[in-house]
Protein backbone atom coordinates (compact mmCIF):
# COMPACT_ATOMS: atom_id res chain seq x y z
CA UNK A 1 0.00 0.00 0.00
CA UNK A 2 2.04 3.19 -1.37
CA UNK A 3 -0.23 6.20 0.22
CA UNK A 4 0.50 9.06 -2.19
CA UNK A 5 -0.78 12.88 -2.03
CA UNK A 6 -2.99 12.90 -5.06
CA UNK A 7 -4.15 16.22 -6.96
CA UNK A 8 -7.88 16.57 -8.74
CA UNK A 9 -9.01 18.46 -10.33
CA UNK A 10 -12.86 18.90 -11.38
CA UNK A 11 -14.73 20.44 -13.95
CA UNK A 12 -18.68 20.76 -12.59
CA UNK A 13 -22.05 22.48 -12.96
CA UNK A 14 -22.53 25.66 -10.93
CA UNK A 15 -25.58 24.25 -9.21
CA UNK A 16 -26.43 23.68 -5.44
CA UNK A 17 -25.75 19.90 -4.19
CA UNK A 18 -23.14 19.16 -6.62
CA UNK A 19 -20.52 20.03 -3.89
CA UNK A 20 -22.18 17.27 -1.48
CA UNK A 21 -22.06 14.85 -3.34
CA UNK A 22 -18.49 14.90 -4.22
CA UNK A 23 -17.51 15.63 -0.62
CA UNK A 24 -20.17 12.66 0.28
CA UNK A 25 -18.63 10.29 -2.21
CA UNK A 26 -15.19 10.68 -0.12
CA UNK A 27 -16.64 10.34 3.02
CA UNK A 28 -18.60 7.28 2.83
CA UNK A 29 -15.43 5.45 1.77
CA UNK A 30 -13.93 6.90 4.83
CA UNK A 31 -11.82 8.93 2.69
CA UNK A 32 -10.64 12.94 3.97
CA UNK A 33 -10.42 15.41 1.42
CA UNK A 34 -7.13 17.45 2.97
CA UNK A 35 -7.72 20.81 0.91
CA UNK A 36 -9.97 21.54 -1.40
CA UNK A 37 -10.86 25.02 -3.49
CA UNK A 38 -14.34 25.48 -5.20
CA UNK A 39 -14.37 28.86 -7.36
CA UNK A 40 -16.06 30.26 -10.28
CA UNK A 41 -15.03 29.82 -13.89
CA UNK A 42 -15.02 32.05 -17.43
CA UNK A 43 -18.51 30.14 -18.18
CA UNK A 44 -21.03 31.66 -14.96
CA UNK A 45 -22.35 27.79 -15.54
CA UNK A 46 -19.63 25.82 -14.44
CA UNK A 47 -17.03 25.87 -11.18
CA UNK A 48 -14.00 24.87 -10.98
CA UNK A 49 -13.05 22.07 -7.98
CA UNK A 50 -9.58 21.15 -6.92
CA UNK A 51 -8.81 18.72 -4.23
CA UNK A 52 -6.38 17.19 -2.93
CA UNK A 53 -6.45 13.64 -1.27
CA UNK A 54 -3.91 10.95 0.03
CA UNK A 55 -4.41 6.83 -0.31
CA UNK A 56 -3.38 4.12 -2.50
CA UNK A 57 -3.38 4.62 -6.02
CA UNK A 58 -5.61 1.78 -6.94
CA UNK A 59 -8.49 3.41 -5.36
CA UNK A 60 -7.82 7.07 -6.21
CA UNK A 61 -8.55 5.27 -9.26
CA UNK A 62 -11.78 3.97 -8.66
CA UNK A 63 -12.60 6.99 -6.95
CA UNK A 64 -11.94 9.44 -9.99
CA UNK A 65 -13.97 6.91 -11.78
CA UNK A 66 -16.84 6.95 -9.16
CA UNK A 67 -16.27 11.19 -9.84
CA UNK A 68 -16.87 10.78 -13.62
CA UNK A 69 -20.44 9.33 -13.20
CA UNK A 70 -21.58 11.92 -10.47
CA UNK A 71 -24.80 14.09 -11.92
CA UNK A 72 -23.17 17.76 -12.86
CA UNK A 73 -19.06 16.54 -13.02
CA UNK A 74 -18.05 17.29 -16.67
CA UNK A 75 -14.49 16.65 -16.14
CA UNK A 76 -11.90 14.56 -13.37
CA UNK A 77 -8.44 14.94 -14.09
CA UNK A 78 -5.94 13.29 -11.41
CA UNK A 79 -2.86 15.65 -12.24
CA UNK A 80 -0.96 13.21 -9.60
CA UNK A 81 2.35 12.20 -11.77
CA UNK A 82 1.95 14.36 -14.44
CA UNK A 83 3.86 17.50 -14.63
CA UNK A 84 2.12 20.44 -13.24
CA UNK A 85 1.96 23.92 -11.27
CA UNK A 86 0.64 24.00 -7.70
CA UNK A 87 -0.18 26.67 -4.97
CA UNK A 88 -1.74 27.70 -2.12
CA UNK A 89 -2.11 30.84 -0.10
CA UNK A 90 -2.71 32.04 3.52
CA UNK A 91 -3.67 35.36 5.18
CA UNK A 92 -1.47 35.04 8.44
CA UNK A 93 -2.15 37.70 11.54
CA UNK A 94 1.43 37.59 13.24
CA UNK A 95 1.68 39.65 16.31
CA UNK A 96 3.59 43.16 15.40
CA UNK A 97 5.71 43.96 18.91
CA UNK A 98 8.21 46.22 18.00
CA UNK A 99 11.18 44.30 18.69
CA UNK A 100 10.00 41.95 15.92
CA UNK A 101 8.64 44.52 13.41
CA UNK A 102 12.21 44.30 11.40
CA UNK A 103 12.48 40.37 11.40
CA UNK A 104 8.74 39.56 10.39
CA UNK A 105 9.32 42.25 7.21
CA UNK A 106 12.43 40.51 6.36
CA UNK A 107 11.07 36.95 6.20
CA UNK A 108 7.99 38.72 3.92
CA UNK A 109 10.82 39.86 1.76
CA UNK A 110 12.78 36.47 1.50
CA UNK A 111 9.51 34.97 0.83
CA UNK A 112 8.02 37.38 -1.42
CA UNK A 113 4.94 37.86 0.25
CA UNK A 114 2.62 40.97 0.60
CA UNK A 115 1.94 42.82 4.10
CA UNK A 116 -2.09 43.44 3.29
CA UNK A 117 -2.94 45.03 6.55
CA UNK A 118 -1.28 47.04 9.93
CA UNK A 119 -2.66 47.82 12.81
CA UNK A 120 -0.43 48.67 16.19
CA UNK A 121 -0.64 45.24 17.72
CA UNK A 122 -0.41 42.93 14.03
CA UNK A 123 0.57 42.52 10.48
CA UNK A 124 -1.72 40.84 7.99
CA UNK A 125 0.21 39.22 5.45
CA UNK A 126 -0.64 37.29 2.53
CA UNK A 127 1.88 34.33 1.11
CA UNK A 128 1.81 32.24 -1.74
CA UNK A 129 3.55 29.30 -2.79
CA UNK A 130 3.59 24.79 -2.46
CA UNK A 131 2.89 23.62 0.72
CA UNK A 132 6.66 23.15 1.79
CA UNK A 133 7.08 26.75 1.18
CA UNK A 134 4.19 28.07 3.37
CA UNK A 135 5.16 25.45 5.65
CA UNK A 136 8.71 26.96 6.04
CA UNK A 137 7.04 30.70 6.35
CA UNK A 138 5.17 29.48 9.53
CA UNK A 139 7.47 27.61 11.40
CA UNK A 140 9.49 30.68 11.05
CA UNK A 141 6.38 33.16 11.97
CA UNK A 142 5.45 31.26 14.99
CA UNK A 143 7.90 32.63 17.53
CA UNK A 144 6.81 36.06 17.35
CA UNK A 145 3.11 34.59 17.64
CA UNK A 146 0.36 33.68 15.44
CA UNK A 147 -2.63 34.93 16.05
CA UNK A 148 -5.14 33.98 13.26
CA UNK A 149 -4.69 31.76 10.03
CA UNK A 150 -7.00 31.65 6.92
CA UNK A 151 -5.19 29.15 3.99
CA UNK A 152 -7.31 28.40 0.58
CA UNK A 153 -6.02 24.78 0.17
CA UNK A 154 -4.00 23.82 -3.46
CA UNK A 155 -5.17 24.94 -6.82
CA UNK A 156 -3.12 23.56 -9.78
CA UNK A 157 -3.04 23.81 -13.57
CA UNK A 158 -1.30 21.33 -15.91
CA UNK A 159 1.97 22.02 -17.52
CA UNK A 160 1.86 20.92 -20.81
CA UNK A 161 -2.22 20.13 -21.64
CA UNK A 162 -3.28 22.30 -24.19
CA UNK B 1 -35.47 40.70 0.25
CA UNK B 2 -31.69 42.67 -0.05
CA UNK B 3 -29.64 39.71 -1.13
CA UNK B 4 -26.05 40.28 -0.03
CA UNK B 5 -22.75 38.27 -0.44
CA UNK B 6 -21.79 36.70 2.93
CA UNK B 7 -18.35 35.35 3.70
CA UNK B 8 -18.29 32.91 6.56
CA UNK B 9 -15.42 31.32 8.04
CA UNK B 10 -15.32 28.07 10.15
CA UNK B 11 -13.40 25.96 12.49
CA UNK B 12 -14.03 22.22 12.03
CA UNK B 13 -12.49 18.81 13.41
CA UNK B 14 -10.68 17.63 10.38
CA UNK B 15 -12.58 14.25 9.84
CA UNK B 16 -14.72 12.86 6.99
CA UNK B 17 -18.02 13.91 6.39
CA UNK B 18 -17.52 17.23 7.87
CA UNK B 19 -17.73 19.06 4.52
CA UNK B 20 -20.23 17.17 2.95
CA UNK B 21 -22.50 17.56 6.05
CA UNK B 22 -21.71 21.66 5.49
CA UNK B 23 -22.62 21.40 1.87
CA UNK B 24 -25.32 19.52 2.41
CA UNK B 25 -26.73 21.94 4.92
CA UNK B 26 -26.60 24.82 1.62
CA UNK B 27 -27.93 22.25 -0.96
CA UNK B 28 -30.60 21.20 1.11
CA UNK B 29 -31.64 24.60 1.46
CA UNK B 30 -31.61 25.53 -2.13
CA UNK B 31 -28.38 27.92 -1.40
CA UNK B 32 -25.71 27.67 -3.82
CA UNK B 33 -22.04 27.96 -1.98
CA UNK B 34 -20.51 30.35 -4.56
CA UNK B 35 -16.91 29.54 -3.47
CA UNK B 36 -14.82 27.60 -0.81
CA UNK B 37 -11.90 26.79 0.31
CA UNK B 38 -11.04 24.17 3.36
CA UNK B 39 -7.45 23.84 4.38
CA UNK B 40 -4.97 22.87 7.29
CA UNK B 41 -4.74 24.56 10.16
CA UNK B 42 -1.59 24.51 12.76
CA UNK B 43 -3.10 22.20 14.36
CA UNK B 44 -3.75 18.88 12.64
CA UNK B 45 -6.93 18.26 14.03
CA UNK B 46 -8.88 20.88 12.82
CA UNK B 47 -9.40 22.30 9.35
CA UNK B 48 -10.21 26.06 8.30
CA UNK B 49 -13.00 26.96 5.86
CA UNK B 50 -14.27 30.02 4.17
CA UNK B 51 -17.13 30.18 2.00
CA UNK B 52 -19.14 32.61 0.22
CA UNK B 53 -22.85 32.85 -0.45
CA UNK B 54 -24.96 35.14 -1.41
CA UNK B 55 -28.56 35.59 0.56
CA UNK B 56 -30.82 37.26 2.74
CA UNK B 57 -29.46 38.15 5.72
CA UNK B 58 -31.49 36.60 8.10
CA UNK B 59 -31.50 33.36 6.00
CA UNK B 60 -27.89 33.35 5.96
CA UNK B 61 -28.38 34.34 10.25
CA UNK B 62 -30.38 30.94 10.22
CA UNK B 63 -28.27 28.96 8.26
CA UNK B 64 -24.74 29.66 10.29
CA UNK B 65 -26.77 28.90 13.43
CA UNK B 66 -27.73 25.31 11.88
CA UNK B 67 -23.94 24.97 10.87
CA UNK B 68 -23.08 26.10 14.51
CA UNK B 69 -24.70 22.76 15.60
CA UNK B 70 -23.37 19.97 13.11
CA UNK B 71 -21.07 17.74 14.46
CA UNK B 72 -17.64 18.56 14.26
CA UNK B 73 -18.42 22.08 13.76
CA UNK B 74 -16.31 23.82 16.02
CA UNK B 75 -16.76 27.96 15.50
CA UNK B 76 -18.87 29.86 12.75
CA UNK B 77 -17.91 33.56 12.07
CA UNK B 78 -19.81 35.58 9.45
CA UNK B 79 -17.91 38.61 8.91
CA UNK B 80 -19.86 40.25 6.73
CA UNK B 81 -20.23 43.69 7.95
CA UNK B 82 -17.37 43.36 9.73
CA UNK B 83 -14.17 44.79 9.11
CA UNK B 84 -11.97 42.01 6.98
CA UNK B 85 -9.22 41.17 4.66
CA UNK B 86 -10.02 39.31 2.10
CA UNK B 87 -8.56 37.53 -1.15
CA UNK B 88 -8.26 35.06 -3.43
CA UNK B 89 -5.53 33.34 -5.86
CA UNK B 90 -5.33 32.40 -8.99
CA UNK B 91 -3.25 30.26 -11.45
CA UNK B 92 -3.83 31.73 -15.45
CA UNK B 93 -2.32 29.81 -18.85
CA UNK B 94 -2.31 32.26 -21.12
CA UNK B 95 -1.41 31.64 -24.59
CA UNK B 96 1.96 33.53 -25.12
CA UNK B 97 2.15 34.72 -28.81
CA UNK B 98 5.38 36.90 -29.58
CA UNK B 99 3.59 39.67 -30.67
CA UNK B 100 1.78 39.46 -26.93
CA UNK B 101 4.08 38.68 -24.69
CA UNK B 102 5.42 42.24 -23.63
CA UNK B 103 1.79 43.15 -23.34
CA UNK B 104 1.38 40.42 -20.87
CA UNK B 105 4.22 40.89 -18.55
CA UNK B 106 3.06 45.01 -18.25
CA UNK B 107 0.02 43.79 -17.26
CA UNK B 108 1.86 41.13 -14.50
CA UNK B 109 4.05 43.76 -13.69
CA UNK B 110 1.08 46.24 -13.02
CA UNK B 111 -1.18 43.89 -11.05
CA UNK B 112 1.80 42.46 -9.63
CA UNK B 113 1.17 38.94 -10.44
CA UNK B 114 4.30 36.74 -10.64
CA UNK B 115 5.06 34.18 -13.55
CA UNK B 116 5.04 30.81 -12.51
CA UNK B 117 5.53 28.89 -15.50
CA UNK B 118 7.05 29.49 -19.17
CA UNK B 119 6.71 27.48 -22.56
CA UNK B 120 7.33 28.25 -25.79
CA UNK B 121 3.47 28.57 -26.31
CA UNK B 122 2.61 29.75 -22.60
CA UNK B 123 2.64 31.55 -19.53
CA UNK B 124 1.00 30.49 -16.15
CA UNK B 125 0.76 33.75 -14.08
CA UNK B 126 -0.07 33.65 -10.24
CA UNK B 127 -2.50 36.40 -9.71
CA UNK B 128 -3.74 37.53 -5.97
CA UNK B 129 -6.06 40.68 -5.18
CA UNK B 130 -10.23 40.73 -4.42
CA UNK B 131 -12.96 39.21 -6.48
CA UNK B 132 -12.76 42.69 -8.69
CA UNK B 133 -8.70 42.58 -9.04
CA UNK B 134 -9.16 38.89 -10.27
CA UNK B 135 -12.12 40.07 -12.86
CA UNK B 136 -10.10 42.92 -13.97
CA UNK B 137 -6.94 41.09 -14.70
CA UNK B 138 -8.51 38.25 -16.49
CA UNK B 139 -11.15 40.38 -18.30
CA UNK B 140 -7.64 41.83 -20.05
CA UNK B 141 -6.16 39.03 -20.86
CA UNK B 142 -8.87 37.11 -22.30
CA UNK B 143 -8.51 38.95 -26.28
CA UNK B 144 -4.56 37.68 -25.77
CA UNK B 145 -6.44 33.92 -24.91
CA UNK B 146 -6.69 32.35 -21.57
CA UNK B 147 -6.45 28.61 -22.33
CA UNK B 148 -7.11 27.47 -18.41
CA UNK B 149 -7.78 28.96 -15.05
CA UNK B 150 -7.71 27.55 -11.92
CA UNK B 151 -9.25 29.60 -8.53
CA UNK B 152 -9.22 29.21 -5.24
CA UNK B 153 -12.09 31.52 -4.09
CA UNK B 154 -11.79 33.68 -1.37
CA UNK B 155 -10.30 32.99 1.92
CA UNK B 156 -10.38 36.32 4.81
CA UNK B 157 -9.37 37.07 8.44
CA UNK B 158 -10.80 39.89 10.48
CA UNK B 159 -9.01 43.11 11.01
CA UNK B 160 -10.74 43.54 14.80
CA UNK B 161 -10.43 40.13 16.56
CA UNK B 162 -7.97 39.17 18.52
Amino acid sequence: MNEEKHTISLLVDNQPGVLSRIAGLFSGRGFNIESLCVAETMDPLTSGITLTTSGNHMIIEQLTKQLNKLVNVIKVYDLTGTNFVEREMALVKVRANPEHRAEILRLVDIFRCKVVDVSSTHYIIEVTGNQEKLGAFLNLLKPMGIKEISRTGSIALSRNRK
